[in-house]
């Protein structure tokens, strides 16, 4: 992904501003460092003390404020030409940060930052530091526009969803009853990561009674015939992920199993069906929750889908109280989700952007209508 | 990992509230509930608004506040009985916590909590919401605790560390000349995966020109003859990681390079070497320091090697300004680089723990005394 440069919505990031009544806003979440400045700096997720910070003032270029140690990536990575460093350990990031904005002349500005994820002691160091501003919460004006993925975007997160698709096809292709979890769960993250990934993301994997786990990784348990199995899995493509689940049968699938696969798999076709422009969030999730009311599937999901991008859940969520207008360029996971009358958990999820009539879908294609079995040749 | 149920420190843990005159602690920093519940929740990290806490009271019994969809892992993985959950989006995850701490009567007490981790929006609400309570930063005394690992924690590090070593030698033996960055970075991955991870942490991985990176992923480039491989990678185990770098040559290489690695080789040893009980964090690096001149080798790290846990860099770092007294039980990484006069960059890693009288390594062994070249077999 190095290779080439992702440039946000500028012409939405640089408004943002001016909207909010604001002289500079500042990127400082691990999604929001990555969407605005376009770098994937893995540290500013796994070492979280080590901050970065994209300055995007109302009047002016922009500026980053990174760790001198990530020079040269940013560089590389990213289109924001005057870059600040700091030293780590020796200088606190919150300092340097201060310097930029003070040198931008923002020292008693009205300032946008991420206070939902800065923590409580660098905010702290930073108003103390900047007594004279104003600092104003801008984690979901950010959001708002990273929801509207720009079609570089889309780009990658489709090449993502088909790589890590095929992966798992193939994986559950060549799976066999006698394997344990951890085999098959191992031969999905292979292809994720030979089909293109950087790593994994996540790899959580079930069968027969762990399948209600919501985030349980594979063991060392092996499937029985007769037995679910469901797994949600993604991989990691520079700052892109996957997020991808599938349900499929140990073997000698029972009748309520097939039963059950099957409506939730119409429940899943129906609710992506009925997203377009115009829809609000929540309201896919009503009638996501009637559906599964008409098929007398238990629903029990505080959420039935999510958008995605550089966060893996963003918002919109498709949760009750989300009234956020869907709109052409959002790029949403429906992940539907049951528990079966003995105790048995099916998830499937695929990813689809939103056009200006409809959807058009990111993964392979939905499931197939039928619960598929460990071995099984599925074609797109 | 999840069969076995991962205890914390218990003993330093339930003193730390006394210790500290406070009537509970509160760890809810991705690695502090991590270690202190023993459940490893994916979403803590992944989801940050889904919060999850850990109650550790001056009186009475530890409780876990987490979303209610986790229920079934935390029951399986954690050692704490009394489990409070909330629904996602319908309660904010804060609220839930103050109705904890309420319910223990500390209402208006002091408490402890992770305030390097908790978003300044989130501690704000927790600030209105029990006005008459107070609330101090208990994050490192938390990574204090855990900078002496329990010997079950130290056996699962020992396992991530040989497991991921074993890998790359394997997967290094099996790369050949002509091979992109990409397939030498996929062949650790797999075998990270397939000798026991959960799935990978990072791949940074770089050849020739792209070595001075400190964190760029493989790309399609092909190493060429003459030039440096370069790589950092970790895999995830619950809740714990490997972290191992190890520098190779494509092949061919120049006397500058080897005199360069084995220079870098022997600081390595004699930095592991100085340490035990009682040596001062910052002096491993002052000693590394002063090896790197006396080799005359450029210096520029900030630091030389950091503690080892559930987080990555934890504390104690070796760094200046790091007066931590070395002692019994910690793991730690020595990972020193440096950068030769053509603008590569060497860098190699090893893991051990201090014992009483030195330590003992933790990987199956140091790197090779002579610069490797990517096809060699290198036994321990």
């Amino acid at each position: 992904m190095t290779a080439m440069k992702f440039k946000p919505n500028l012409e939405r990031l640089n408004a943002l501003p001016k909207q909010r009544g604001l002289d500079a806003v500042v990127a400082m979440s691990p999604e929001n460092f990555a969407y605005v400045s376009g770098v994937f700096i893995l540290t500013v997720g796994l070492i979280r003390p080590r901050q970065a910070y994209a300055i995007v003032p109302a009047e002016g270029d922009p500026t980053l404020v990174i760790c001198s140690i990530e020079t040269s990536l940013a560089k590389e990575e990213g289109w924001i030409e005057d870059i600040r460093t700091y030293t780590e350990f020796a200088d606190d990031p919150i300092d340097a940060l201060t310097d930029a904005l003070q040198r931008k002349g923002l020292a008693s500005g009205k300032i946008g930052i991420d206070l939902d994820y800065l923590p409580a002691t660098s905010f702290e160091r930073l108003q103390k530091a900047m007594p004279q501003a104003r600092f104003v919460n801008t984690t979901d004006d950010i959001a708002k526009i990273r929801a509207i993925k720009t079609p570089q975007e889309v780009a990658f997160l489709e090449n993502a969803a088909k790589q890590t698709h095929r992966a798992v096809l193939d994986a559950m292709m060549a799976s066999r009853l006698g394997e344990t979890e951890r085999v098959m769960a191992d031969r999905i993250a292979n292809g994720i990561i030979g089909n293109g990934a950087d790593g994994t993301l996540f790899l959580c994997f079930a069968s027969g009674d762990r399948t209600p786990q919501a985030h349980g990784y594979a063991t060392e348990r092996v499937p029985q015939p007769g037995e679910i199995i469901r797994f949600d899995v993604g991989g990691t493509y520079g700052q892109w992920a996957s997020d991808f689940a599938r349900t499929y049968s140990a073997g000698n699938p029972t009748a309520l199993q097939r039963d059950t696969y099957a409506k939730l798999r119409k429940v899943h076709a129906a609710t992506i069906d009925m997203v377009k422009p115009g829809v609000l969030a929540e309201d896919v999730f009503f009638f996501c929750r009637d559906q599964f009311q008409k098929m007398g599937l238990k629903f029990t999901m505080p959420h039935v889908g999510h958008s995605f991008g550089v966060e893996l859940h963003e918002n919109p969520m498709l949760r009750p109280g989300d009234k956020t207008v869907l709109a052409e360029g959002m790029v949403i996971n429906v992940e539907p989700a049951v528990m079966d009358e003995e105790g048995a958990m099916y998830h499937i999820e695929d990813l689809f952007v939103i056009t200006p009539t409809g959807h058009r879908l990111l993964t392979l294609g939905l499931p197939p209508e039928e619960l598929p079995s460990i071995g099984q040749t599925i074609t797109y």
